[in-house]
């Protein structure tokens, strides 16, 4: 195989990465304007959102197309297959980020500047910690540092607490009065959607190093969420 | 490329769809039986369930390896190109319903059959409705039906429809007895989790639709949800 042709099979996969390295910089935004449209009832935060997924869902087509292309042109093996694999399995799950951040976004008039207030400091929190998984989960995986990876899944735990902790806060609030019990339903679907981009985050930590260092992480921790507060 | 080649190449492709089925066994049958375990808070039938899940996993595993050695192995172009993409994108879809369904079969014991009697009828009828629309999906693509797979998407919103009318109905019961509000909620996420089984089953139309067809499915209809139940 000839150097230019090795060269240009870099060029591709550096392709696939800028590509994911655009879709991590999509998803983090639209999680934190969602957030920021629920938090504030700011409708058009909210429509800004509902757009970009759009965007996003046309970064994902261009890098599967790239991508199967580009396994059946040049018949990679071995850790090549595994970066092109791995790029289009992180794809889909930074396509999903995008997908919850619209559906928060969707619940902004549902919500309709009816959440309790002392719930908007939770959220954030809960927010924040969500926001920077993602920005780290992509920025750790193009600049290779394998290691730190794996700590991305135990700061996944946090936001499992933290969710419950506001699921909980959801409860009281609706038990108290019941004129709260439609907007902190939708509350409830906006904060479960933040724990599942969490979720995706481990998705995208644990193919990151898979495609870094060909090893599995170890088997995940049992998840500790609201399923654990229970009758 | 010789005659025996060729074989060989639709023989995998039929281990594919040999395994598409096999998932959608699994998938209808995890999401029937986690309903159940549900509305007659059967830990056991829940447990099942949850073993399911490392049996459908596995499987995903199986068909994503395959495809991928297939891709790098065989170059495919065009059409058959499209069948191998398609598995892939068809077994991730399944893979996540067989999730949604355990994550069903997880709230049994936070319900701990407190569920309200007058919700056991309307649940039902939904995961019926769900559950038929997976057995038709991956019934009709292994048997090449092209054309009833469009019907499936206008199923699905009678699902939608179904949906929020479950949903309208738990607001109440929350309103009338804070009592209610716990197994409430995580009934909202049981039957949140049904209505997105059945737009996965729209993902495997649309994908089942392109790889036999080459088509797109027009673009789909808005969705009508719970969000119109607004504040």
């Amino acid at each position: 195989m000839g150097q230019h042709t090795v060269t240009s099979f870099d060029q591709e996969l550096e392709n696939l990465d800028r590509l994911i390295r655009d879709m991590g910089e999509i998803a983090s935004e639209m999680t934190q304007t969602a957030t920021r449209a629920l938090l504030y009832s700011n409708t058009a935060l909210a429509q800004r959102v509902i757009s970009d997924d759009v965007v996003m869902d046309a970064k994902q087509r261009e890098l599967d197309e790239r991508a199967i292309t580009l396994i059946a042109k040049r018949q990679p093996m071995a850790q090549d297959l595994r970066a092109v694999v791995g790029a289009i399995r992180m794809a889909a799950d930074l396509e999903r980020i995008g997908d919850l951040a619209k559906n928060i976004a969707k619940r902004v008039g549902a919500v309709g500047g009816n959440a309790p207030r002392g719930l908007t400091q939770p959220i954030e929190t809960m927010a924040n910690m969500v926001l920077e998984q993602v920005r780290l989960v992509v920025d750790r995986y193009v600049t290779r540092q394998d290691e730190a990876l794996t700590k991305l899944r135990d700061e996944d735990e946090k936001i499992d607490i933290q969710y419950t902790s506001v699921f909980r806060e959801l409860l009281t609030y609706m038990m108290e009065d019941p004129r709260n019990i439609t907007a902190c339903t939708h509350l409830l679907f906006c904060a479960k959607n933040l724990e599942r981009i969490g979720d995706h985050v481990t998705n995208i930590a644990e193919n990151a190093y898979y495609v870094l260092t060909g090893l599995q992480l170890p088997v995940q921790r049992p998840k500790q969420d609201e399923m654990t507060v229970s009758s």
